[in-house]
Formats: structure tokens, sequence, C-alpha cells
């Protein structure tokens, strides 16, 4: 299975969330690829978007391609032989780290909705606890795409000086009205299933109905329309026997139906209502608190989920701060999921920031060459 | 109540439909403002989207206003001093015409899902119907937004010679993927709420969940991020006791919940299946055999549901095909649904198209005064 390269480990007790609530243990699941350098100034800290594991790329502990294959790696845009990156599944999911669906050490079962509301502050404070615990003392970089983006950037406002560098791809300060109402909705999909129960569903399937009805609507949210104009055009489908009622007979039908199905096999219902609201509750307000030197701000001309100018909200305010900010809007057809498909457009702006040089603590600028040789 | 100006008219028995059924009896509910002139070509055929009535402007019959009330009657855009304007209710709607909803004659049930496969074709050819009924020669022009502008275009197809002029708002020739996308999900969280019960519910509530979801859905499609990110920012609002679990709330969240549940009470679940199911169907093909002299098309930039290109694409195609065409992008934040709002923006073009003179029947220009004064 996926997780042989995966670590997990307690970094909190009575942890104490944002909202109020308690966690009377946190575990967080990650995996880690290259190894420190002996400055200590080669990690980056990535966090994932809302539904992926940590397991972003493959391992010779773990040989299956991850969900940024082609990002990360020896020679990779995020360069493996150069850095120590670590990627960390986020508190309130379902791979490892400690969420809804882990048991509650109080009763033996699964927290369910009774577990505390969870905030994107929570997950970046998770992460900082597993850096700490780890002994890495200031990250090169801390990055993260959608709901990774907002929790690299809640990072960076948290602990002011933990990380040189952010990296926010097809994300933004604050979620708008128009992304709040596309996830308010696909929660209320999940909860209006009977089998949600509550949020006390048995283990096992819980609300599959709602949670693929929820899939469909965040795969709209996540494409672009043009890519699938190009992609499915009017081409016609037989939906199968199993097909919704009233179904139009179109491949896009089919395409939905048949990701939805898959992403239900492996996701959670609740950790994806905690994640997914979490999202919606971010507001990054003004950003004084971060001190990054140097920031990458990319967004996508044909993402609705977090449009393009949210990003340029988001480079317009670090450069007001002073700070030393590139940003690109990619002209990709594939919406918000670019990040993840797009690689002729991704890797090279990836490649070029991580490429130039290594930050080292001292905050003198040595040049990568110097630092490799350091490394020996 | 506001069916008081309502007319029922029985258009035909053993109505064939496109996809392969047969209605015994078709019933069209209309409204109708203004006077024929005695050239008989001063009527407007207007379709109106998928849930509103045939009240589309009220009247001394129904002072109630309509749904497009600034823009029908005495000295309107659509001025009813001197158009005589026919607002149908769309064959397999809910308000007074033959649908899903209305009973089965052989059974005295409601037809439900037994209604048989409904295509926009049908939908045109049962107002052609009525236009014929009531004796009616060459409509001045045929119109509609949305669902209507499909309607529109497809009476244009379907029975050349009919109309001299389109009218087609906020439409396109066909469903883009992303369109049936969104129109699919919603049809199937409707068949997914337990109460639809595969579309025999009694008459009364029904599948009230699905519907109020679907409706947030559809609410989504219809206006614009721009507009909610202006109108509800990052707004909290008390959502009450009867607020889905997990909701953020934020105010566009309480303006979804409230609009679906006002919408729930007034819209057959069933006539909505059909309508929508109709949309994702329709293609329009190469309009060859359009025979409309001139055409008005209208689209608005922020429109997501039927973006701007699909009304280029359909000008650019009534162009090549030798109609004097008038093509309008409207830069309204209120998406597709401007063509209900933003009277500002649409009222002076209505105006203008409406406002230059009547063609007469033998094709003759005659301006608007001279027919005036030959209808006395």
């Amino acid at each position: 299975m996926a997780a042989a390269a995966r670590r997990i480990i307690r970094v909190a007790d009575d942890f104490r969330l944002q909202r109020g609530g308690v966690l009377p243990e946190v575990d967080i699941a990650y995996e880690a690829w290259g190894r420190r350098n002996e400055h200590d100034n080669n990690t980056v800290l990535l966090f994932p978007g809302l539904s992926p594991s940590a397991h972003a790329a493959s391992s010779p502990a773990d040989p299956e391609p991850g969900w940024w294959e082609w990002m990360i790696g020896p020679g990779r845009p995020l360069d493996t032989d150069r850095y120590h990156v670590i990627c960390v599944n986020p508190l309130g999911s379902c791979f490892g780290s400690t969420g809804p669906a882990s048991l509650h050490p109080g009763t033996g079962r699964p927290w369910g909705s009774d577990f505390p509301e969870l905030s994107i502050e929570d997950i970046a404070r998770a992460a900082h606890e597993l850096v700490k615990l780890l002994g890495i003392g200031r990250l090169h970089t801390v990055m993260g795409a959608s709901l990774g983006g907002m929790v690299a950037l809640s990072h960076t406002v948290e602990f002011p000086g933990a990380a040189e560098r952010l990296v926010s791809l097809c994300a933004g300060m604050r979620a708008e009205p128009a992304a709040v109402a596309l996830r308010s909705l696909q929660r209320e999909m999940v909860c209006a299933d009977p089998d949600w129960q509550g949020g006390h569903y048995a283990p096992g399937p819980g609300p599959r109905n709602g949670m693929r009805l929820a899939r469909k609507l965040g795969l709209i949210s996540y494409r672009s329309a043009a890519e699938w104009a190009e992609r499915f055009g009017r081409e016609e489908a037989d939906l199968g026997d199993g097909a919704a009622p009233f179904t139009a007979g179109l491949q896009v039908e089919s395409y939905l139906e048949a990701n939805a199905r898959r992403f239900v096999e492996g996701f959670d219902p609740n950790c994806y209502l905690y994640l997914s609201r979490a999202m919606d509750w971010f507001d990054a307000g003004d950003l004084a608190g971060t001190t990054v030197r140097r920031a990458l701000v990319v967004g996508v001309e044909t993402d609705t989920l977090f449009p393009l100018h949210q990003q340029r909200e988001l480079a317009e305010r670090l450069c007001e701060l002073g700070r030393d900010v590139e940003f690109v809007a990619m002209p990709s057809l594939q919406g918000h999921d670019a990040f993840l498909v797009d690689r002729q457009r991704f890797a090279p702006v990836l490649r070029n920031f991580f490429g130039d040089e290594l930050l080292c603590l001292d905050d003198e600028r040595v040049s990568i060459r110097d630092c490799a040789a350091a490394t020996g």
C-alpha cells in the first residue's frame, strides 16, 4: 500500500484549537525526500490540497507515483538532490494524521462530528510542531496549493521567522463568497445523505451518495469550462444501467461519475467536512505578521475557485510589505487543478524559484554551488 | 392569485414528441399584452427561462408585477402600445401548460416520471401550435433568454418563415459540457432525495430537500462571483437553528438558503428535471434552416452558464447566413441572470431593437410611425 514511506509522529498532547476545542493527542503523518544539509537551510515544508495524502512523490521506500511526482525528486523542479522536502498530511485529514476518522482516545470510537472545530491555523500549527520535533530550524520555504496554499500562508503569519520563503499556488488570503457557496453546498450534500447519520456513521462506507455528489461539484469547481469544451464537447456516452435517472447521456457526465466513484472509496466524509469548512473560515487578514523575504505567487486564468485576482491581491500585499515577490499568471486551460496537471507551465517556474540559490540561516545569500559543496 | 390574466388553450391531441413519446393532449398557458395591429405584423412571441410562469408583466386583469415587469408594458422597451406580446409557459412546465405535474388523462394521476422525454424542439412546436390556433400570421419577433433563448432559436429553425426577427439573450446554440455538468448534477440531487420516489411522489411537497440543494447550485450558476464578492464579501450571518450542520456562518449561505426555500414552494420537481434535461439535449446544429432577417444577440461577460463566446458564436453564425445581426456584450456584474435584473443595460438595447420600425408582411420596411398610424 502507498503508505510505506509514511512516518507518523505524536506532535502534541492536549492541543488547544483556535476555536476553543482541545485534542487530547495529535499525530501528524508525513513523508520526506532528500536530506537536510549541514546548514539546516534546505528544508521545504509542503502542504497538500484538501484531498491528497502526504505521498506527493515516490521514493525508494515507496515506489508508487505520488500526486506531484513530476515536481519532486532528483533533478526535478523541487530537486531532492539539493532540498529536503517534507509533505505533511493536514491535521483533520484521514491519511495518518489525527482527524474526525481517528479514534477518540476516551471512547475508542471514531471522533466523527464530535471532533472539535478545525481551522487552517490549527493545521499550520500542528505542522509547525512537527517541524520543531524533527529539530529543523528555519525553513527554506513553506509552500502549498489550494487549501495547502492557505495553510502555508497561515504558517508564515502565525510563525514569523519560521520560513524564509513562501510559495502559494492557486490559493488566496481568504475564500470569496462564490467559493464558500460551492463548498458549503458540497458539505450540505454530504450531510443531507441519510447515511451520514449526524456524523456518526460506522467506519466504512458512510454517506457515499452525498460524497459522490459533492465530489462532482468539487470537480466542476476544480477544472475549467474551456477545458471540458475541448475535451468532451457534445460527445455522447453510454452511462450504463446504474446511471442516475435524468442524465443527458453525455461524456462529461460519465467522466464526473467515474471520478466521483473513485474518490468516494478513498476519503472520509467527516474529514472532508472539517477541512472544507476550515477553508471557508480562513482569513489571513492583512499579513502584517509575515516575515518571509521572498515569495512566489502563482495563479491560473481559468481558476474559478481561487480566481486570478486573489493571487494578484496576495502578491501585491506582500509587495506592499516590502517582500521580494514573483507573481505568475498562467494561461492554463485546466482551471484550479492546473498546478497538478499543467507540468509544462508549472515545472519551469518552480525550477527557477528553487534553482537559483539557498539562503543560509545567517541571512547571507550563499550560492547553491557553495551550499551543495558544504554538505558534501 | 397571479394567474388571473392567464389563458389556457388545448393546442393539440396526440402530440408526437421529437424523441418518440406521445402526449394525448397538450394545453399551453399564456398571457398576452397589447393588441394585434391590422397588418398582423406586431406580435412578439416570448419564451421564459426554466422557472418563471407566463406572467412576465402585469396587466389590468392581473396587476401583480411580472418577472420582466420593467421590460414589457406601455412605453416600456417592449412597448405594448405598439406590440402584441405573447408569453407562453413552456410545455413541460407547471404553470398551466401540460407537463409532468399534469394529470395523465388515462389514470387521473400526475404523469410524474412517466411523462415522455421532452426536448426544446417540442416546446417550440407546442408554442407554434398555439400561435396558429390564435390565427396569428408571421411573428414580428420570437425571443427568449436562457432556456427561452434556446426555444426561440429552435423555433426559428423548426419553422422557417414563422418569424421575422430573433432575440436571444444569455443563451446559445447548444449546452457546453460545463453547463451540462451543473444541470446534470442538479437533477441528480433531486433524484437522490428519497422523497422523489422514482418520480411518483404524491402531489405536494415531494423531494424538497433535493430541490433546495439543486436550486442553490442553480443560483451559483446564475449569478457571478464578482457580484457576490461585492454584495456579501466575508459578512457573517446567523443561520439560525435549522442551519445545515457544517455551514461556515457567512451571509452568502444565508442568501442561498432563503432563496432556495422560496423556490421549493413554487416549482414542481419533475418539471424541473424534464426542462433541465431538455436544455442539455438541445443542439441547434448549423442553423441553416432559419430564415429570420434580423437578430439581436446579447451576452453577459460574467455569465458562466452560457458564456459570452456562445453568444458571439451564434451571432457570427447568423452573420455567415447573411442575417442582419446586432451583437451586444454586456459588462453586467450579475452573471447569467443579468437579463432579469440589469435593467439599465438591457432596457436601452431592447428599446432600440423594438423601437425603430415594424416590418410588414410584404417585406417592405415601414417606419414605426406609419404602422402605428395604420393601426389607428
